[in-house]
């Protein structure tokens, strides 16, 4: 477990100011202590008073999400929960879960049994068991990225996914692309239906025709693209809109490896701005998901719901990242010939 | 201004515990205290340091809707508001406006000249020329009941009509009903447009058929609903959905005047749950949305945007309130033979 010490080194700053945030003096600012009590959470640091209220313990259920390191989706999400409900005084605990386990046990019994006020789902599939158990939950309970209609214990908080791939079809249609291309994550998600049917309207909206040919579910790995990519390269495509950033680096290792430059013959746009899409090469143009504000908006959520005040969804709004995977279909025309 | 008196009187509490709720003593408990806190936004009781920051100050702006006395939709919202709003020592203003106050200044303009963090827009129309500036404001704006694609400095804020139409029309069809009205209210606004497909998805996803003869526009007043049900009547409707209380109370009266009993011959559902829809003869069965709850979402949205955060879309869920102005279809086949 992270000390003291390994906090004012992080931060930088001393020891006894550190010790100022976490036990709450007044002659440090709120900014600073914020942010004390912020890396303390991060780095793992519990101190006598985080540990106290052994009664008011929250979990975080995930599944099919990679969270451990910062690098990965699920980190900041996770940690952003935490920051917020620790400032409630709440204890956190994260339980990996999967098919088996969800089998094993009823979800309200599994909670009531381990004395969970609530929690917050982040990955889970339509089909997974929990899920079709909570239209009649009475156990408050956040899910990142899934809705459940009419149960006022459930609410949903998300990024608002039709404005995100608007934003990168409407990027790649002003940089002249008309041959577009989508691959899509795993079928079985609410994320993944949205995403595809965002993708359908907004070509509407710019008027231009979706071809089939163009449009395919991979899983949210970056392996998936080979799988797929191809297909489009072979229809004509000039720009390729992918549902996350890793789908994204495949995509480009793809085309790559088939002969294809990207940006200038083939651009690339990915979705969610991971900490590694501003070091790819070429930097990633993508769609960012704040998640530290996704985890925080879960937390904020599970407690309304706690306190029944029932939220029924919390978006954010997505931010297009223009970076260098993307470039005017002019320089590329040009290549062809 | 009401007196420190006058608000123990109210809670049925002594002067000095008043005062140590307004002062923030440490001897009273934090859900007294916010008793207190809460109680004195509501009867305008100011304390010196309720204004001392001059500078944190938000404002309400109001259109088209009454919020002054308790029973008025708008009450509890500005209320709601208010009450988070304090809690953060920010300073509230409520600025009625109409269309020639909107054409005086561009919004922009006159929020920094007034020294404005932020705002909360209430009962706009879609075309008022303030909302129409919206989608390149800089200015936090938090919107109740409106929504602006893509500008992150904007949010919306409001009660999921999509399930609440859909609960009136359950409820309904649950009775054996199928001719089934609905009198909407004013165009030109988004929740009438969003309760307007709403009764269109529902309708369908119950395999009812949708008689245009069944629909219509009013306006969000009782007095609209007389120039509606009649046709209602004639196009043999057996039970009547209102997109508020007001437009039932005014169906009720029409019903009668015209010989048709409530809910002998036709069962009448509002939308909103007003302080006056229990007190009502018959009780309404209605649609409640949490109009304090919607307040306070306003607030933590309007903070949220200010502080960066950049919510989309707060949606809260409505409930559905079963009381006696609905009844079996059976009961008015029996009365017509």
């Amino acid at each position: 477990m992270a000390t003291i010490k390994d906090i004012a080194n992080r931060l930088g700053i001393s020891v006894s100011t550190v010790s100022k945030g976490l036990n709450g003096a007044n002659d440090i600012s709120e900014e600073l202590r914020q942010m004390v009590l912020d890396t303390a959470v991060e780095m793992g640091y519990t101190t006598k008073r985080m540990k106290k209220e052994e009664h008011k313990k929250l979990c975080i259920f995930v599944e099919n999400m990679d969270y451990e390191k910062p690098n990965q989706f699920g980190y900041d999400i996770i940690l952003g929960f935490k920051q917020a409900a620790y400032r409630d005084n709440w204890d956190v605990a994260v339980i990996p879960v999967n098919p088996t386990f969800q089998m094993m046990e009823r979800y309200d019994t599994y909670m009531l049994k381990n004395g969970f006020s609530g929690a917050f789902f982040v990955g889970f599939a339509l089909h997974d068991e929990w899920m079709t158990q909570l239209p009649t939950t009475t156990i408050p309970t956040a899910l990142f990225d899934n809705f459940i209609k009419k149960n006022p214990n459930v609410g949903y908080v998300g990024t608002d996914n039709f404005e995100g791939i608007d934003s990168a079809v409407d990027h790649v249609v002003s940089l002249g692309h008309k041959r577009i291309a989508f691959l899509n994550g795993s079928l079985n998600s609410m994320v993944t239906e949205q995403r595809n049917q965002a993708f359908l309207d907004s070509m509407e909206s710019h008027e231009l025709t979706v071809d089939e040919d163009l449009m395919a579910n991979g899983f949210y790995v970056s392996d998936s693209a080979k799988y797929h990519v191809p297909n489009f390269l072979s229809a004509g495509a000039t720009a390729i809109i992918c549902a996350n950033d890793l789908l994204a680096y495949g995509t480009i290792e793809e085309c790559r490896s088939r002969g294809f430059r990207v940006p200038e013959d083939i651009s690339v746009v990915g979705f969610d701005d991971l900490p590694t899409a501003s070091h790819f090469s070429p930097p990633l143009t993508t769609v960012r998901q704040d998640r530290i504000e996704l985890g925080k908006s879960g937390y904020y959520t599970l407690n309304s719901l706690i306190h029944h005040v029932s939220i029924s969804k919390t978006l954010l709004r997505p931010q297009f990242i223009e970076r260098e995977s993307t470039s005017p279909l002019i320089n590329k025309k040009k290549k062809i010939k």
